[in-house]
């Protein structure tokens, strides 16, 4: 790890380079590199929140000026109460990630595949590392011990480059960090720190050193990355989050499901910000949910056969707090105590065609994160299931369980709304791909085939 | 299917709308549609290859004018021996694609994960198509039918555009696959036909539509391609496949080896390109290797101190066809009767020091599609395996086994030298990716967690 002024290239080269020696190492060398690193960062608690204290006052005056946002200076803050210790728990987690039936592919070179092409000439898939991955984050200091963990149990090299505002922090959990690497077997260059400013674009044009983009920040950065990188990004900017009630959906169910989808950490991007419902049931249980939501400050922004129904239903006091959707509002990530409700027309005559209607509006409108549905029909569920193009999608549950730890993933390298390699809560194994290698005593193609030839085999071998 | 002049956007939006209906139907409806196309392009045999004539007529002008290679005339043709058939037969193959036992992931709706997050909140990672693919290709027509059916096997919308050598044999071959399509349960749209000249930049641009591009053509192709397109591209550039003779490889079994890596089929991008060899046998090996090779018509280039030896080892005959190599030819990949040539030192005092020399060789010059090593030993080899960074590592057999078929996989959709989703030969489950299923009964994340909060159990089901 170097902590020099590295110009981009530079620093990607070095990257690449120490990644094939990082890929030869036994887990034992990574896992004892991880301790190394955690020991360290324990050691070093003070100077490095001196160092963040240094941070945290700069930005109190930006905030204080308006330029930087309060939720900011909230994520910069390494001496909140327990994130320290979050961060050195974090870091043994990942150590801990070994136990395949935990993780399906937690270590480098889970075999999945083996087949014996003909006598003697063995063909074996295997995991393996990606190789270099640059992790660009913003304003969350910890999240150089996390990446650069996730990176060191995954074998992959990784090239760091922080925001501007965690600058003096960054560079001391680094410095830390480099020199714990130094008594260990993980080549020092294969965490490289890139503090140059202005370095993310150049960075993002070198795909021949770096296999993968993980931006770890706000949507803007994340649209940013995939707009201009030439290898994959792994992210999504949006989480437009909607739910369906259907016309058979249990009522206090309806009201659970929907309240702690919204109101349960509105800023996520796996809070929900539509609601769609079945016109059969806008007297029946809509009032309820929208009484709930209102009670908890929810602000309800409603199309006219909604709005209408819920005008004469809800009590006085929160009838008046009812607004009118825009087109807009459909296509909103609120991020806030804002929901958009849509009605969904009833077409009894087909069996699925109001669950369509509201796959239609999701396919359309939502950002093919995680979207839900609420109704006591397994046949409708399944249509939902099959129909909507989500990464995730939920059957009377709330939004919110789409995340890595939740998901029994042990640890989250973040959500994907791709719709390849990786997809939904992403743990240990979005970092890894498969090669293949294939064992002989000296066979060449041209024996095979024909009228005389050998004919391959293809036996099937346990893995 | 449309045949209409369909601009890039309206057939991109087409395919996309239809493909979640698409991926609702059952396996038995995608099969029935597969046999329909097999039997209507069986019957259309006669007017499908008139209409390829008339392709072919053009082409043969264009190739007598110097505008056009005779391969691309040879590839164009539908009407050679056991072409026609093969494609048939193809089809044929794509819809048997089914025994989980010969593909991992066959069938759409695999499950691979499933995990009780706690009582009735169950979770199931299952496989699902990807959803619209955008299919490239050049000269050779009987890819349509080909990529046609494996869209149809793996629910995938697909978006078809020809080049304009095969422009008669796409549309007629098309027009077939349409009518036979209107036929079955499969929506019209899902197939899309785009014949509009120059439209490729504009799809490669339509990224909220499309989520990945195969090209199927030339190197300049997918080039184009991997530079331009706003969505991830399956395929490869280049294949620059390299061999190293390690101090411990058999004669016989390198002489066998080589000669078949780089004679069974030159123009092939798993062809050899490079051979290296260590120095310690440079007199007892590459000889008769050098030798067998000239005498297949293979032009050697070779550095000076493998010159040097050879020319005193070869008959006169084959010694005066001896090159010297250039930088660039190191980098080349010739897809021709050549073969570079470069000597490895020999550096007794460590165990690992040559065998890292060839493998920084291949790292740098390589283009990390397959390369193969001749040794004796279990061990060089496990280092060559572990620390050459490519899709196909091959020890004591021919880079040319690298090739869905060749692997087992029934069918090859392309090779990958993409470090994520799919890499090296691509079959069936190349198009694939998985989603997330969660059903529960009311729960919500607010219920988990702190001091009074219900434990997420994590069971693991059986899948």
């Amino acid at each position: 790890m170097s902590l020099t002024n590295a110009s981009p290239e530079q620093a990607a080269r070095a990257a690449k380079a120490s990644s094939r020696r990082l890929a030869t190492l036994p887990t034992a060398a990574r896992n004892a590199a991880l301790d190394a690193v955690h020991d360290a960062l324990s050691d070093a608690r003070e100077s490095i929140l001196a160092a963040n204290a240094k941070d945290l006052e700069l930005a109190k005056k930006s905030a204080a000026d308006g330029q930087l946002s309060p939720s900011i200076l909230k994520r910069l803050d390494l001496g909140r109460k327990g994130k320290y210790d979050d961060m050195l728990k974090g870091i043994q987690d990942v150590k801990g990630l070994e136990d395949p039936d935990t993780l399906l592919m937690s270590s480098v070179g889970r075999v999945d595949l083996r087949t014996e092409l003909d006598d003697g000439l063995i063909l074996q898939r295997q995991s393996c590392p990606i190789g270099v991955l640059l992790i660009i984050f913003e304003a969350r200091p910890e999240v150089i011990a996390n990446i650069a963990s996730l990176a060191i149990k995954s074998a992959n090299a990784a090239i760091l480059k922080g925001g501007k505002e965690s600058t003096e922090s960054f560079k001391a959990i680094a410095t830390v960090i480099s020199k714990a690497l130094d008594k260990t077997d993980v080549p020092n260059d294969s965490i490289q720190l890139v503090t140059t400013r202005d370095a993310v674009d150049p960075l993002l044009e070198l795909s021949q050193y770096i296999d993968l983009v993980i931006p770890r920040g706000s949507n803007d950065l994340v649209r940013h990355c995939q707009r201009k990188a030439h290898m994959p990004v792994m992210g999504h900017a949006d989480g437009l989050c909607s739910m369906y009630i259907h016309s058979n959906a249990d009522k206090a169910m309806a009201k659970n499901v929907i309240v702690d989808s919204k109101c349960d950490y509105p800023a996520a991007c796996n809070a929900l910000e539509t609601l769609l419902v079945h016109e059969d049931v806008l007297e029946s249980v809509l009032p309820d949910v929208a009484s709930a939501l209102i009670a908890q400050g929810v602000a309800l922004r409603c199309d006219e056969q909604s709005r209408t129904v819920l005008s004469k239903h809800l009590p006085q006091d929160q009838a008046v707090l009812l607004q009118n959707a825009s087109d807009a509002d459909y296509d909103t990530e609120f991020l806030d105590l804002i929901l958009a409700i849509r009605t969904i027309k009833s077409t009894p005559q087909t069996p699925f065609s109001s669950v369509d209607a509201a796959i239609d509006h999701i396919n359309t409108h939502g950002s093919h994160h995680t979207d839900g549905i609420l109704t006591a029909s397994q046949e409708v569920a399944d249509r939902f299931y099959s129909a909507v193009d989500s990464a995730c999608k939920f059957w009377n549950c709330s939004t919110r369980f789409c995340d890595g730890m939740r998901f029994g993933f042990g640890t989250e390298v973040g959500i994907s709304t791709n719709k390849v390699h990786a997809r939904g809560p992403v743990g240990l194994e979005g970092l890894m791909i498969h090669e293949y290698r294939l064992s002989g005593n000296g066979q060449g193609a041209a024996m095979y085939g024909g009228a005389n030839g050998r004919q391959y085999k293809h036996r099937k071998l346990s893995v």
